[in-house]
């Protein structure tokens, strides 16, 4: 924040962001992929050099956030070592080395006119990202952002701001290297929620759709709020269900795998369902390994019958987002059950079948409307990593414009281009 | 609007709507293509078999509306002919044999640890429409979501509120003779405007999108109190540019089709710009055959020299929606001066080029950013039907999830399925 941004009041300091990114998208909707590429480059070989100079920040960040009094979790979000740094920019060089999202045929037919019809992949314009703690989003997001090439106005939380604002720093002089307007990647100077509120309300003008990743506050407030479009994540209430087919194994493997590999992330599981025709047989097995890896079992009374240890769940439990080493369990009478329990509780993120039966999988598939389902596989697939997209925003729950892991493809709409011989309409 | 209906407030009202919209909208999702298809194909029949109920109802809406003075153009576009519900239950018959936009793999992958990805079309779920005075719209938006798969509530202006309910009627029989849940296509049972507000402010739990199709002050209504998703259009200043490689009568054509074929739809071309170089050659020509044709032409001090019976234009006409026959043109130094003057004053919708230049042409799909840009072709082709989706909602120019023409297909979604053999994430 220079002395110029300092003096400005919050309409005319975010005014003024809008009005340049809006420059700086219509320059970089023409440049060309490998300049593109070359500023995320540029950016991961600067995060590389001044990792000590980030280190130091991101230890200004620590320190202010411990006097807060943040939680451990959000502390170990928000640090920085040396291998996430490094993780950092070996995110950049991926997103880098991606194919190029834009200038692609996506659809193309003739009519009996003669008109020749295409639909090209062409940038959404720009993008408003609000992100909460985690520094590393200000690369990744920025990263997808002008991959697909469109200018971002970054707003990360207030308790990395150091750390961002370096990282953004280091974004800026792949930006000046590769001789792109370096507006298009901006990250807002201050940390007054004013500045939230009026972009999500005000700045219609600017921005072509706002993308908030965080927590349920966040979401909520853009909800409330935004006035522009938004492409929205909410809880991911994820359901694993284990049919009467289901190996005990395989079940045990992904049950455990989809709730304790990481329980901080949205696509880690928070509900096991299971049919009474195998409770018996799959239940101690499962729950076995979720009560020695550390997880605690609130489940229904035949999950408490047959599970020593587990406690009794309420019905909050089959609609909370724990985030944490507890799952609840229900037994169900049968597939039918299960899709109702999850179209009732579930938040349409991920959910995922474990079946010897490829019917009973695809009757899941047909019936189970969340953005992604899984057979056989552990609901922490939920990424854009693992979809191969080499990296995400985030995963959308809304239907609208993106649903599922947003990458670079995501981040971009279309123009129809016409050709035609001097076709008038009869 | 029957003795309950007419008894609850507006939200007891909405909600109720909105809760069964979302109800049939599940149904829906899991019913066959056929059936479908079945609804609109009854649905037309019945529309030709009720055809004198219609223009009875639609009678009334024109004496309602007389006495309330609407406008000649508002009348006609109100009003309904025998042939104009031929045309109706037509556009049904198209809508039903278009291919189904549903389940359809969008993409496909495998990745390195086996998992086969699939993104697969689902419908968006409930779709609310808000429109003016054509009651046509309430055939062919209500055909358009059924297609594909969605629930929808419909909200037609109050002048065309007999019309549109009785071709609801007629899509009512549609659905119960195909064995749908009638609760599919719902038509708000009343007149109030409050019904509007709500539905754009206080239903995002139950609507996935809201679609208005009507003028300005709807539109601009819409921007301000939606707290749903929208797929907007706003108007369409749409130009006609002829590049100095234009050949002389194809110029003429394009342009006088583009102006004057229809000049109340958004595809119209309301401005025209000329080459320096070829203005002396091209505007006589050109502007001869629009004066001939009845339009009025607003230029800048060459084309007033250029072309006798030319009025001086304003700035303000470079930003006119004139929807009438009424044209503002303009000499411009080169393509790039062209381009610019687009990205100042056009809305972007839909931009033509007139040249034999296909270096020229390449350049302006390049530069230009509209939904629709055209080589050699009339701006009034900007048109669903004419794209080959068979009918159309409405053309988008927001640049979030739909752009351009938006038909069955744009009324879809998409999810993930994800096949895997047992796969954890390590």
């Amino acid at each position: 924040m220079n002395a110029v941004t300092e003096r400005l009041s919050i309409p005319a300091l975010m005014d003024a962001m809008g009005a340049s990114a809006r420059i700086a998208a219509g320059e970089l909707a023409r440049s060309d992929a490998l300049t593109r590429d070359k500023v995320l480059r540029v950016a991961a070989a600067t995060i590389v050099q001044r990792s000590e100079e980030i280190i130091a920040a991101n230890e200004r960040d620590m320190e202010a956030a411990q006097t807060r009094g943040l939680s451990a979790a959000m502390l170990d979000r928000l640090a920085l070592t040396p291998a996430r740094i490094e993780s950092i920019a070996a995110g950049l060089e991926t997103v880098a080395s991606l194919p190029n999202p834009l200038g692609k045929v996506l659809a193309e037919w003739e009519r009996p006119n003669g008109l020749v019809i295409q639909r090209i992949s062409v940038p959404l314009g720009v993008i408003g990202i609000i992100y909460e703690s985690r520094p590393n989003v200000t690369a990744d997001a920025a990263a997808l952002c002008l991959k697909s090439g469109n200018a971002v106005i970054l707003r990360g939380g207030s308790e990395s701001f150091q750390s961002s604002n370096l990282i953004h720093q280091c974004l800026v002089e792949g930006m000046q290297s590769a001789g792109i307007n370096p507006d298009a990647i901006q990250i807002v100077p201050t940390t007054d929620r004013d500045a939230v509120g009026y972009l999500l309300s005000s700045m219609g003008a600017y921005l072509d759709v706002v993308v908030p990743r965080g927590g349920k506050n966040l979401i909520k407030r853009v909800q409330q709020e935004a006035r522009v479009p938004v492409i929205g994540h909410l809880e991911g209430i994820c359901h694993v269900y284990l049919h009467e087919s289901a190996d005990a194994e395989m079940a045990r493997d992904i049950s455990c795998n989809a709730k304790m590999r990481r329980t901080g992330i949205c696509g880690a599981a928070e509900s096991l369902l299971v049919d009474r025709k195998a409770a018996e047989r799959l239940l101690p097995v499962v729950c076995t390994a979720l009560l020695e890896a550390g997880c605690e079992i609130r489940g229904d009374q035949t999950v408490q019958r047959l599970v020593p240890g587990a406690v009794a769940a309420t019905d909050e439990d089959w609609s909370s987002e724990y985030l944490d080493a507890v799952i609840s369990v229900k037994v169900v009478e049968d597939i039918d059950a299960a899709t109702k329990h999850i179209a009732r509780y579930g938040s349409g993120h991920t959910e995922c079948i474990v079946a010897s039966s490829a019917d009973a999988a695809e009757r899941f598939f047909a019936e189970v409307d969340s953005a992604i389902l899984l057979h056989n596989a552990s609901t922490q697939f939920a990424d854009g990593g693992e979809f191969g997209m080499g990296a995400e925003i985030g995963i959308a729950t809304g239907r609208i414009h993106a649903r599922g892991p947003v990458g670079a493809e995501q981040l971009t709409s279309y123009k129809y281009v016409v050709r035609g011989t001097g076709q008038t309409r009869p």
